[in-house]
């Protein structure tokens, strides 16, 4: 054991680095000391739990999204919002488990929700976006995941195919109806 | 071991039956064979991986959404999808990773373009549909399954608030765009 102290934001991103590495199945408290050359009751000294760390990765994940700004295009908040979920190994699903327990920040909706136009009755339409993101994403990484091991035929059809046309298809929805309730 | 045997179908129903039981992190190849008191063997004979095991599964639990008709709204057969998933534990993240390695027929995808009018122009459309639905299955699957476990505060909200107004608000999306393409 060395005496390097970790602060939160140094253990926030040694997590983001081992979940690159070996995907979340295999990410414990456990490995991540090990990782860190620390007991895991230092881990557990900032985060009360590995959820709570979980957490804070998905804050951390969803940081480059813009900040909410009606001015800023729905088409161009959701594609930063998938991108941020496509930049780490198995970040959709990192993010949506915190999303299911209700922990982290709502960054992503409050983006989406302002680019809507960021009137209240639209709230549950921009959950039902992040969810599309989320779904979309998480299919997306499974897809290249398999790619990647050969858990699929050498002649399988390309993993992204198709998926910028869908997610296209599935944001232009959201924006006709933004358009119908809000005609400029 | 007894000389009881098992046919495709039998095997996933006790599948099915075993997911319920156990979820889906839990279910092997070789828990389901001592489930069925047979040698993984006799599974292998049927099913060439649990992939294609899991495949089959993911087709059972799509069976109650209704045959492709273009006279089906598209919010019916949308909500046939969801229930369909919801209904076995784990239900949706086995059709998320089936379709994710493109195994498994095609029935809740076909189903939602015919019920958005059948064009092949709109296939991109029932594709981020059924996106939409397994992302918002998969999260509130995860978040029901927190608060059956106790993962989150006694006091939190009911799982599935907000759940069906998410949901009514993302079909509607699609409902709007499909009324746009094709005014009746």
């Amino acid at each position: 054991m060395t005496s390097v102290r970790y602060d939160r934001q140094s253990i926030i991103d040694r997590t983001l680095g081992l979940l690159d590495d070996v995907g979340l199945p295999d990410l414990s408290m456990r490995r991540l000391a090990t990782e860190l050359d620390v007991q895991p009751s230092a881990l557990y000294w900032h985060f009360e739990s590995k959820q709570e760390l979980l957490g804070a990765v998905a804050d951390r994940i969803l940081l480059t999204v813009p900040d909410p700004d009606d001015r800023t295009p729905l088409m161009r908040t959701a594609t930063a919002v998938r991108d941020a979920l496509l930049a780490y190994r198995d970040g959709a699903e990192v993010v949506l488990s915190t999303y299911a327990l209700r922990l982290g920040a709502r960054r992503a909706q409050d983006a989406l929700l302002a680019s809507l136009g960021g009137e209240p009755e639209d709230a549950d339409a921009a959950d039902a976006i992040f969810e599309f993101i989320l779904g979309h994403a998480m299919l997306l990484q499974q897809r290249m995941h398999a790619h990647s091991i050969g858990a699929v035929a050498a002649d399988a059809a390309d993993p992204t195919a198709q998926a910028e046309a869908i997610f296209t298809a599935g944001i232009r929805a959201f924006e006709a109806v933004s358009g119908l309730r809000h005609p400029s």
